[in-house]
C-alpha cells in the first residue's frame, strides 16, 4: 500500500507529505515546550539551611540586600515580620539568627506555608549570644546587609529609600535610629539620644552612632568585626548589650568620619507590645542606658581613643509621602 | 648748679635721679604707644575695586565662601541683604555684581556707613547680563561660593548649615531651590517644580537640577563656565535666563552624578514685594518657564545628551530648629 501510495503524481505529493508531516512534529513539540513551562514548581522538603532556590533568583548582589535577624523568645514577632520583610523590594535573602537555645526552628511551619518570595535561612546557634548576629555568615552573597531587630517594623518604602541611600553612602551605616555620646568636664563619656546636651557644634542638635538593629551596612563590616581585640567581645559578652556601639566605633575608626548617615523613618513601628512571649526586650532592663554609657568608655579604653563623630545630617525622602513636602513659604 | 646738683650724697643721688628719668621716659612712649592703637583707623576714598582690607582676615580660604551676588534695579533690596549678608558665619567677602549699567555704586554711602564685617566689592559691568555672575572674578580667594539672587534672604542658621553640608560635598551645587527637567514620550524636555508629574523613578518625587540663585558651589566651576560651547553663552544671553540651567549641566557632565543636593530651608524669603523699584524680577514675565523649558532642549542639543540625573535626597538639619525634629514615633 505504501508502494501504491509512492506512485500517486510523482514526487512532489512525497514531499508535500514529508513537509506536512515535520509541521505537525514540530507543533506537537510546540506544544508540550509550553505546556512544561506553564506547569507549577515542585515543592519539597529539603533542610532550611539549603532552601531550594527559586527558579528566578535575578537580584543581583550588588543591587539586593540581605536581611539579618537575630530573635530570641518572639517567635510570634518573628513570624509576623517575616512575612512583612519576605518582601521587601531588593531583598535577596533572609538570615535568621536562632538564639532559642534547644528550640527547634519553625522549619515546618515554614514550609507548609511556602513558596516564598525569598530564600530564608534559619542559623540554628549553640549559646544565645548578642553578637550571634555579627558572625560572617557564609550564606551571606550581597554588599549590602539590613539588619533588623525582631521586634521593628519598618516600611517597604523607608527601607527601599534608606537602601538607595546606602548605596551613596556605602562605607556608612545608614539607618532609622540615631543616638550619641557626649563629653563631659571630667572627661567620662556618656550614652543617649536627643534628651541629652547636644554636643556643642554650632546650632541643634548631633548625632554620633546609628544603631545596628534597623539600618544598612556593608557586608563587609561583618568581617571585620571578627578581627576585633577580644576585650570588645567580652565586653559585648558581659553586657548582652552594645555590640552595636561597638560597630559603629569599628566603622568610624575605618572610615575616620561620622559612622552613620540617619535618614528620618516615616513609619517605623516597635512591635514589642504585640507579643505572647511575654518578653519584652533587653532595653527595659533598669541598667540598660548605664551599661550602654560604660560600653562606651569602655571602648575608648580598648581602642585608645575616641573615633565617633558628629554629623548633623537628617535625610527625607523628596516628595514623599507627601509630594510637596519641601514646599518652600517664600 | 648742675655740679652743685651733682655733689649731693654721692653717685647714688644721681643714679637714682638717672632711673627715675628712664623710667618716666619709658612710661611716656608707653601711653604714646596706647594712645596710638586707640585711635580710630583713617577712612579712605579708595576706588571700590581695591577696598581696603580689615585688620584681620583670618578666615582661611578652606573654611570660608565668597557670597557673589548679581544686582539689577533694585538697590535697596541689595543693601538690606548686604546689612544681612555681611554678617554670615565663615563669609569671607561679598562681590556684588552690578548690573545697573550707567548707574554709579552706592560706595558713598556704602563706605559712610562702615566699617564692615567683611570686604564688600563692587564690580562694574559694562552690559547688563544674567552671565555676569558667572565670571572667573580676580577677587575671588575661597573654594566656596555662595550664589543670592538679589531679591532672596536666606537665614544664617540655613547658611551655615548648607555651607557644612557643601564642605562634605563639594562638588555638588548644595542649594535651597530645587527643580527637575522630565521626559515626554515625545523626546521633547519639559522644565518645571513639583506641580509636574513625578519623573517614575519608585516612589515620591526627583529633581535634577538645584538653581544657584540660593546656593552653594565650587569656585571651580566658575573656571569651567568659561571654557563651554559658545552657544551655551548665546543662549543665556538671548534669553536673559537658563544660566543657572547650564551651571547644571556643566556640573551633571562633570560628575556624572546628580548635579544638586537640596537642603531643605527653615527660613528663606523673597523680598521682591519690599523694592521701591517697581521691579519684581525676571521670573514674572510670561514667558520664563517656557524659556527654560526651551533651554533645557537648546542645552540638550549643545551638549548632544542630557546629562542631568535626578536624586531624591532631601537634607535637613537634625535637632534644628527644634531639638526632637527627628523624634520618631515608635
Amino acid at each position: 500500500r505504501y508502494f501504491h501510495f509512492c506512485k500517486l503524481p510523482g514526487r512532489v505529493m512525497g514531499i508535500r507529505l514529508l513537509r506536512l508531516t515535520s509541521v505537525v512534529i514540530i507543533v506537537l513539540l510546540l506544544v508540550a515546550g509550553a505546556l512544561t513551562a506553564l506547569l507549577p514548581t515542585v515543592k519539597d522538603d529539603k533542610m532550611p539551611n539549603s532552601r531550594r532556590e527559586p527558579k528566578t533568583q535575578s537580584q543581583s548582589a550588588l543591587d539586593s540586600f540581605t536581611l539579618i535577624m537575630q530573635t530570641y523568645n518572639r517567635t510570634d514577632l518573628l513570624l509576623k515580620l517575616l512575612n512583612h520583610y519576605q518582601a521587601i523590594p531588593h531583598l535577596h535573602k533572609v538570615i535568621v539568627v536562632w538564639n532559642n537555645i534547644g528550640e527547634k526552628i519553625p522549619e515546618e511551619m515554614w514550609n507548609s506555608l511556602g513558596p516564598h518570595p525569598v530564600p530564608v535561612v534559619f542559623k540554628v546557634q549553640a549559646v544565645n549570644r548578642m553578637r550571634n548576629r555579627l558572625q560572617n555568615f557564609p550564606e551571606l552573597e550581597t554588599k549590602a546587609v539590613l539588619m533588623m531587630d525582631d521586634d521593628t517594623l519598618v516600611s517597604a518604602h523607608d527601607l527601599a529609600f534608606a537602601f538607595s541611600v546606602w548605596q551613596q553612602f556605602p562605607e556608612h551605616i545608614v539607618g532609622f535610629v540615631p543616638r550619641k555620646h557626649i563629653s563631659t568636664p571630667s572627661g567620662v563619656y556618656s550614652y543617649g539620644s536627643f534628651e541629652l546636651q547636644n554636643p556643642g557644634f554650632g546650632n541643634g542638635d548631633q548625632y554620633s552612632m546609628v544603631l545596628i538593629g534597623a539600618a544598612f551596612f556593608h557586608s563587609g563590616y561583618l568581617d571585620d568585626f571578627q578581627r576585633q581585640p577580644e576585650a570588645v567581645y567580652t565586653l559585648i559578652d558581659e553586657t548582652q548589650n552594645c555590640d552595636d556601639i561597638a560597630m559603629n566605633f569599628l566603622v568610624a575608626k575605618h572610615t575616620g568620619k561620622p559612622s552613620g548617615v540617619f535618614v528620618k523613618p516615616v513609619d517605623i513601628r516597635n512591635l514589642e507590645k504585640d507579643t505572647n512571649s511575654g518578653y519584652s526586650g533587653m532595653w527595659h532592663r533598669a541598667e540598660h542606658l548605664l551599661q550602654r554609657s560604660y560600653c562606651v568608655n569602655k571602648l575608648v579604653n580598648i581602642y585608645d581613643g575616641m573615633p565617633l563623630k558628629y554629623s548633623n545630617i537628617m535625610i527625607s525622602q523628596f516628595g514623599f509621602p507627601n509630594y510637596a513636602n519641601h514646599k518652600t513659604k517664600m
